[in-house]
């Protein structure tokens, strides 16, 4: 945190929006409506939290146009009252800027290049002819491997790997144990043994892009692997070789993108999904959670595959007649020609 | 292993139970009982494995009430054989204390507190007003961020992540690669783009809780995320932001918690199941391995919902039955209709 | 790459094959059809990427003999065009070798053994009693535990964890992030809580195994975990304690195997499957990704059980039916049971 304070109004001047009631009033923080303290300020962004808006401590709200009046405490109408409450979060709580300098405990190559301003962490490894952008900060313990080039401001927080020639851009989040540019799955079948396929391609992630602890995306095996700019992906999330991702695309964790696989832009991808490699998903598609996506995608819209929970004992039950729906349709085929013709009775 | 033996006599002192046979066998090493040899103790937990205890060569078991005579070993004989016998293997197998001190490739921030009897691996880095408690091993290549407490007696192997802030109890053991308080994935979208919500909630880990190698724990995104004493979790874990896990409860690899999930005490998840976000699971539940719950369940019981196996052919003939299930239901519910009244014939 | 180019010629006395067109063509580097460069050899494995092979700007190809008048550029003829292929591709990238010699940075313990020529990179931490092979590579920030045996020519890419005690054959490849020899989820239930086996199995793993980044294998509980000769794992697999995985077997992302688990040899396991504890899978079993295995398969074969996805809407009225299964496959019956009787009409 920062430590000052803003009122509603300097608030409004940066960010926009309309203020009903004491556009004097200092905030100090950010704090959801449930655990508010006074000198907080709260959103709302969904009407089924209308009852916690009745009951916050907090000293103001952001809340949409539909709800102006659903409080009496200051507050600031806005459009969009989440990105609105992102934003004035980030006020309060800024990303502490990188610290310039190279920790003593940092390796660093004599013909790797680091921005003056950029921050190594202690035991941080930076190979040969690696290049730190402007603001950078690499954390503690982060690998970065021969060739690869980081744009400026971007951040690896601790225990980050990024193998050899890859290609980061600017404003880039990495959060810990991620493993940029690891061999893809590349492997030739040869008489009962596999022999490995060089993974000679790089990973080029783009501008804005920020990746959740301990995902993997693999080197190209040929060509690159591809993450364009504004793409944000969760933790455990593993994309292999050749992958492209476009443009604004979110993904959510512990969901995996087998390789060659092309993601269109502004996709929504839900947890654990799973998307097989050689398809192509169009733009604006929305994937659900756990959802297995075996064929393209050439229309935006929502697609889900995921198999519905109950009590185990019923599940045992039903799920036993899956094995038989094939049979189960023949059987009803059957009942309805039966019905159209004359029925064999067993006594007329 | 601790190279001393101990008769069953001694054993039984320690723990309880009923020795039958020579209660001055002196065991030295713990097995099983496929494996086991004639200086062992193994164990009987499941009426399955009888064979197994009739063709071993352990010079003792461990043996619930119902064995009592299925062997003529040595043995001894108490209400839960599977447990005693955990209790014995780590009479044998002592969680090796801590090394008091810190390694000189160590990276210790001056104002940090580390106790004088706690371990400080080799290129682990404690930054800034970090507190490492008594008798804590923090293994090689850790990251401990500004800020962090850790308990006594917590044990962090080589490479874990602690992020900023994040609070960790007493006797916690978490394996490598595990990340504690990276951001969670909070993103208000805001035309086509997404705006990054400030992850600003810690994670706060109780006492006695087991976290699995490459688990990821997100921070909260206002409030903590919070694990409660007694949990465990297995290897490749996700854990989203603000999610809640009950006391003593356990969950098992590669399952995902999406964020501000509350899961109750005593709860058994199995390997990769999904929870989704903002829902609310009770005390006492079971979920199966592989089970997607996308709602809050507040009873106790076993719950599933996994899509049952078979050879490929048949599955494909089955499957494709999925997509006209509501169509088959529907053609069911007109033969039934048509049974009721006169049927319309082809012919008379 | 090599800088140095080869010509077919070259290539053929290496590898064998049959040339069609200019022996003497000059090769500097491979490519895809789709990507190639005038110097590139590129290769058809597959005949519906047989219009690319029209279009290519490859200066060679690499076919099959049914592709063999496809073309009329130089090529060479083979059996298997793919494992062809990754041979050249390794004749012009070959894996670096290992730069023998300890990196100052580097943290190893006195009674460890280092072959002459292994590479020991910057803050890696070698402990008490382990042995390096010949020509090994351990890349920046990896921890090789107390006791660990690490055949000749393998190769840890950075930040990699091997706890004490395992065992791990020669050529054996470990990407960055991986877990050999975390303690197995093994836990006693005990009056509410869970009483922690100790875990003193170590992992084993053979010759010419390459596991991908992220990855994790446990170790034993008693007896060891094993991995045996020529298994490739992918990213993020989470594979259980006292698992054995037979020869030659291949296992895609995100995949979990359960404790105990065996998995016979030359098996293909899809993206994110599962495999439950203690049971056995035969020797040249294809499961496909996404699929659950509860039960044992005693077959070669393959087997699959994902849930099929569709436009959410629809799934919403189909997967609604899988909790009437069971009670549709009665109606069914009971009509077809009507059928075979004379019906009660509502009226004569």
């Amino acid at each position: 945190m920062t430590g000052r304070s803003y009122s509603l109004h300097e608030i409004a001047r940066l960010f926009g929006g309309e203020i009903e009631g004491d556009s004097g009033f200092e905030v100090r923080r950010v704090a959801t409506l449930e655990n508010a303290a006074p000198d907080s300020i709260a959103f709302l962004a969904n009407a089924r939290y209308l009852q916690q808006l009745k009951a916050t401590r907090a000293g103001a709200v952001i809340v949409g146009q539909s709800s102006r009046g659903a409080t009496r405490l200051p507050r600031i109408v806005c459009a969009n009252p989440y990105a609105y409450f992102a934003r004035v979060s980030a006020l309060f709580n800024p990303t502490p800027a990188a610290r310039p300098g190279v920790h003593p405990a940092a390796v660093v190559d004599a013909s790797a290049r680091v921005a003056r301003d950029a921050e190594i962490g202690p035991c941080a490894v930076i190979e040969r002819g690696a290049n730190i952008g402007a603001s950078c900060a690499i954390g503690a313990g982060c690998f970065i491997g021969e060739g690869v080039a980081i744009g400026s401001g971007s951040r690896l927080y601790a225990n980050v790997t990024v193998y050899h020639g890859c290609e980061i851009g600017s404003g880039v989040v990495l959060h810990s144990g991620v493993v940029i540019g690891a061999d893809g799955f590349g492997l030739a079948p040869d008489e009962g043994r596999w022999i490995k396929v060089p993974q000679v391609g790089r990973v080029r992630i783009g501008n804005d892009v920020e990746i959740g602890a301990n995902t993997t995306v693999d080197r190209g095996a040929i060509d690159d692997t591809v993450i364009e700019d504004g793409v944000k992906l969760d933790n455990q999330i593993q994309i292999g070789h050749n992958v492209r991702i476009g443009a604004h695309t979110v993904i959510a964790g512990c969901t995996g993108i087998a390789g060659s696989a092309r993601i269109g832009r502004h996709c929504r991808i839900g947890g654990a999904a799973g998307i097989a490699g050689h398809i192509t998903i169009a733009d604006g598609v929305d994937i659900s959670g756990f959802t297995m996506v075996t064929k393209s995608i050439n229309r935006p819209g929502a697609y889900t595959g995921g198999y519905v929970f109950e009590p185990h004992r019923e599940w045992l039950r039903n799920a036993a007649q899956l094995r038989h729906l094939a049979e189960l349709a023949q059987r009803v085929r059957a009942l309805e020609k039966r019905g159209t013709k004359p029925q064999k009775r067993s006594k007329p």
